[in-house]
């Protein structure tokens, strides 16, 4: 297989962009990539797209043609495909991507990713969201897509290894991060109390521990990593990336619902391939859906040891300039979580990290960098790994 | 890229099956092709799914977690991608499990496509259907999705490009061939006056002109070609796989709407890569879900010249023993169309046409096979040839 880079990103603001349908956000996001690639749209040879549920949210399905269409290369008839994972819809995108260009059956690949949610009423998109947990056995049942989480948060707590409080720092470091991100949804610091007695979803899980509903695309351009050069100095190789699965339902875990096995798999694979450990990555964006999955991603991924990645994140360790910097676009919390998109968009803040792009968040002198993407109650992951050149 | 070959199939029956569900079906399957490869379960290592819309069918999203989990696959925690297309999930999701065996990826993978239908009521079915035309332009317009293609077959009647007798043809071949189907939805031959006499759907267009609402799933297992003999003497080589896009909408076509571009595209690439023409197809299985489709697809392969595709169905020429073999599992209409497992069924019925396979369906010495998806109005389509060895 070729190695890859990524030579171009473009996300848009991510919020509730009422004025912005989901075909002006898909090509803001697509055009902004392919013009930092420096090339031509009739250069693309194939495009994929994550997205969770058009479907659903906007009565539209075939987003792979629409993509194709309004972007303007239907007019060669390249290839497009849309992937979808749960939340994990963009991550998965993109690996498809990488393995295509890596193939040798594409040299330049867009692949985008983009949800708009806030089209749809708040019950039915909660409806939408629970359909990525288990229909028969768990919404089915009634239980919520925040009620599996809060399962998850409350046995965290009773077997220490993070407090309340800890679980709901990870809230605060992102939107630490998010004030410094223009394209964030929240722009804004907030105190940990802000977290522990905002509204409750699902005890102990209060508003400010759940990930906004969000509008917003993202896009990111692959091509052969000794073709990058003709184009740009300013590019990233893509180390690895990887994909795990796990049952669909929590309770299949069995004893441990306090680990994503599906999120140390990928890791394990992917630090393998590259040749590192978990302690030479200075980046990394981990997918904080909840305060609750952000704490479970750092353990997970080998940041830290289970236990202490509470204590990590309320000591200002996962900021900028700390032991590892966590979710310097705001992740989830606060850059805004839609959906297909989300995965898309963590590739691109550590793309941008390896190329010295990020602006106010740049962290110094980072060798590699990490996303972490998952699906559903971490039924599906994957961990890409860039490296800067 | 390396070479790659079919190794195993497996096909349920298709209809209206109120006593499986969808997970059920999409077991038996997959379990059927890797019990034909004769692989076990933990030599898989990737999964591929086509799937339209089990978000709106069955009210579940992340069908990659579901598969995996309910194959077991989960517990080695492979990767498992969902593809959505529309009509041409199954396609695209074959195409996508073809390069990550070709780029050397993945070494056994199995593709599998499945819908579960006939769950929701008829007017929620045929909202999702006209989910894959353009939900703006067309479909929040008003148009049906057969009211779509009835437009096209009003042109082609117009220009003479085939008679309504002609058109309606497509529907006997292919319940000709799927009376000797024992997976086929309608194991029942009928008359061109039968097709005619059925009620209208969207003028010309009747009953009978219609692919039915099914259920159902398919499965092929992939390998490296040189890996194949190791497991079995009964295999197909994939000689190409192309995709090809177009616009959403139908009205982006310009004057002509009696091709589809992204066919011809696909066709002309996956031909160009085999180094043969369309003469050397003995068998094809092509995306019959409204007769005029059918038609169509037979034109824009390049089997017959535009304008004789119609006269060549009528006098037989594309049954078992004609000019070449169209639809001998029965195609959309006569097997079923449970959407997202069509183009994965194609292939499998090809595979097993090449491989000597087909019981009374068996097309005799037939060297290459094809098998044509599409999504949306033509807004996809997916190209496979197969050789046998």
């Amino acid at each position: 297989m070729r190695e890859v880079a990524i030579i171009g990103t473009g996300v848009t603001k991510f919020g509730e962009l009422w004025n912005k349908s989901f075909r002006a956000l898909g090509i803001e996001a697509g055009m902004k990539a392919i013009a930092d690639a420096n090339l031509a749209g009739d250069e693309i040879d194939a495009m994929y797209i994550g997205n969770m549920s058009a479907g659903r949210f906007i009565n539209q399905q075939h987003i792979d043609a629409l993509i194709a269409d309004y972007t303007g290369m239907a007019s060669r008839h390249i290839p497009a495909v849309r992937v979808e994972a749960g939340g994990a819809s963009g991550g998965v995108a993109f690996r498809q991507a990488y393995i295509d260009v890596a193939s040798g059956a594409s040299d330049y690949v867009v692949v985008g990713g983009a949800e708009k949610m806030t089209d749809l009423d708040d019950a039915s998109i909660n409806s939408v969201l629970d359909a990525t947990a288990d229909a028969e056995w768990e919404a089915g049942m009634g239980v919520t897509f925040a009620g599996l989480h809060a399962m998850i948060a409350q046995r965290m707590i009773h077997e220490g290894i993070a407090t309340r409080e800890e679980i709901a720092s990870f809230a605060v470091n992102s939107h630490y991060h998010g004030a410094l991100n223009p394209n964030a949804q929240f722009r804004k610091e907030i105190k940990l109390d802000t977290v522990l007695r905002s509204g409750a979803v699902a005890e102990p899980l209060g508003v400010f521990d759940c990930a906004p509903i969000s509008d917003g695309a993202a896009a990111v351009v692959l091509c052969p990593l000794e073709k990058a050069k003709e184009h740009t100095d300013c590019y990233a190789k893509v180390a690895a990336v990887t994909q795990a699965s796990d049952t669909l339902a929590l309770f299949g875990r069995g004893e441990d619902i306090t680990t994503y096995r599906a999120t140390v798999e990928a890791a394990n694979r992917a630090y393998q391939q590259v040749g590192i450990t978990p302690a030479d990555i200075q980046v990394a964006e981990v997918h904080d859906n909840f305060t609750v999955s952000g704490i479970m991603a750092l353990q997970d991924l080998g940041f830290f040891k289970k236990g202490e990645a509470g204590k990590a994140v309320m000591d200002g360790q996962c900021r900028i300039g700390g032991k590892i910097a966590i979710n310097t676009s705001g992740g989830l919390k606060a850059r805004g979580h839609p959906i297909g998109a989300t995965g898309v968009a963590q590739v691109a803040e550590i793309a941008d990290q390896m190329r010295n792009r990020a602006d106010k968040r740049q962290v110094p002198n980072a060798k590699y960098g990490l996303a972490q993407n998952t699906g559903g109650i971490g039924s599906a992951a994957t961990v890409t790994i860039l490296e800067a050149i």
